[in-house]
């Protein structure tokens, strides 16, 4: 069994912080970083948790990151907020345009976010959640990398491209989701290679367009989309609007862009926001609670709600703190300047 | 093999009309709802082709269809249109609100056509393909009736709810997606039914939601979603955004509410329209150019674009006539007050 670290959320908080700021990042750039990657650590999203700082220190080392980013808010129409994201990390470019974003959905019914030329790294349910939490509903989108064959091809040209969505659900968590249209994250492979263990049959071909289970052929190949055509339409469609809709990259391109780098990919990402308030009017009430008769139809017969999970996660490492392999943690301590064998906090399992 | 019976595109348009105007439909419904059971035919979307005059006729006959609807398009909104489709079929409620939605879109950058109150039985992409041919993207959005079980569960509770979207080639037909995000149709199960036909495996469950490969049992069971938790979390979006978000049914509660008559659902649909020109300012040429490299990129490597069969069956039938099952086209004769054993027109094939 692998050996784990068990740490507070303050003291992942610090260590992440102290990774961010011995880059050279702005302080604004440090901490929206480290928020989006502690709410993933907490809700135990371990490949866009804590070991996703190592891609991203890697890409501020490597110089695809303006260090001093500053996004530029642009009020392109009565639907639209663009925001440039200067080079940095997207997180900071979500904050600087949401704000605008919701008052224009709120007078409009929906309006869009077109974040650009933005560092790319985490995962989109951190930015949808906190919409549903203020009673929109949102949609969110990005390209990657190309890493993801067509159905029917075996020549990457799809990013991993997730697809997240939020609806609120009064007094309780929102109903989420985010889900990745290749067969599986593109980090859950790396997770595999690090751990030298093979990857589910089905997920990937190699570089000659064979099916394989290795991981290391897997990233030097392409992986396939979930769903077969459904999903590689979904994926064409993500390409399509949080690529050339907003004037950004495609993956093929920001793949090309990077010149074999392996950083985070830079790009576009495009969010939509609704507000079911304008589209109900007095019958808002009435219809939150019908979405409650779905998600009772859903648990009532015992299957999950996508986000269930997290939310018990988020709940528990609250209390226990996250739990982390020992080799990460150690490789962590030293991209923070820290000794990898000081003692270590809090608890270790066997 | 089945007998096939050849008849043109003219022919297959009268047979359609001389079927709806039998049932008493206003002028303007037999009209909307000819136009787009014919667009799919000439595409061979069989499941929404002239097969579906049956369920279209059965619909009005039973009392479920308002045959004098006449839409009520209401401006609620500076992104939204609602329009209230008075029990008639979609397609009529559709033709009354798209130019508004249209000029909201060319003037906020993106707008909602909300549609309630509506008997829905066509494909999606004829609503969206004709939006991208006007140079905007358009995503579409329905529930139907309850037939698909949740990922993990084995009651029905989502539609076959599906997903259309289109985007603006210059000089090209659009790229254009419409899939059910059940792993079937559930038309094409209702076809196998017809032809006496096993299902594949891993569609559907039977009604002790156990997997089968038999239409009738899969007809009394639960449908699976595509794509496992991911299709079954996209499925949900759509229940919700097409059902509490515009103020109209679940699947759940339209299949409640046909109290067992097996008519067309009467709900709601949401269409999303996007103006590139307006996200893209002065660079819009070039970002449909940057779409193209994708598209290309796709077809370059021997994949297909999703849209691709169907404007292959649409050149193909405008010269040789659309192609039905033999004992369907008696069924059409019949419907339309003809004799069944008139003389077959055209050609037909053993």
């Amino acid at each position: 069994m692998t050996k784990t670290v068990t740490i507070s959320v303050a003291q992942a908080t610090e260590l992440s912080q102290e990774i961010l700021r011995r880059t050279g990042l702005s302080a604004e750039q440090c901490e929206a970083v480290a928020d989006v990657i502690l709410a993933a650590q907490r809700d135990e999203c371990h490949s866009h948790g804590l070991y996703r700082l190592i891609g991203c220190a890697y890409s501020v080392k490597v110089g695809r990151v303006n260090k001093e980013a500053s996004p530029i808010v642009l009020d392109a129409a009565p639907g639209v907020v663009k925001v440039d994201a200067d080079r940095g990390f997207s997180s900071l470019a979500y904050r600087a345009g949401i704000d605008l974003v919701i008052d224009k959905a709120r007078r409009q019914g929906l309006a869009a976010l077109a974040i650009n030329n933005c560092c790319h790294f985490s995962a989109l349910w951190p930015e949808v959640e906190p919409l549903a939490e203020q009673g929109l509903a949102a949609i969110a989108l990005t390209p990657s990398h190309a890493w993801v064959a067509p159905a029917g091809g075996c020549k990457p040209v799809f990013g991993t491209n997730p697809f997240a969505f939020a609806w609120p659900r009064p007094g309780q968590h929102p109903f989420v989701f985010d889900f990745a249209t290749s067969a599986t994250a593109r980090g859950e492979i790396e997770l595999h290679r690090r751990a030298g263990m093979p990857i589910a049959p089905g997920l990937a071909v190699n570089a000659q367009g064979e099916l394989t289970t290795d991981a290391t052929e897997a990233l030097g190949g392409a992986m396939l989309t979930f769903g077969g055509h459904k999903g590689s339409a979904l994926s064409t469609m993500i390409e399509l609007l949080a690529g050339p809709l907003i004037g950004d990259l495609l993956s093929l391109e920001s793949q090309a862009a990077d010149e074999g780098l392996g950083a985070t990919p830079l790009h576009g990402e495009l969010i939509i926001v609704l507000d079911p308030a304008v589209f109900l009017g007095g019958y808002l009430d009435a219809n939150l609670a019908r979405a409650e008769l779905l998600f009772d139809a859903i648990t009532g017969q015992g299957a999950r709600l996508p986000s269930q999970r997290r939310y018990e996660a988020r709940e528990r490492t609250s209390r226990l703190g996250v739990t982390i392999a020992d080799e990460l943690y150690r490789e962590l301590l030293v991209l923070a300047g820290r000794s990898d064998t000081e003692k270590l906090p809090v608890q270790q399992f066997a």
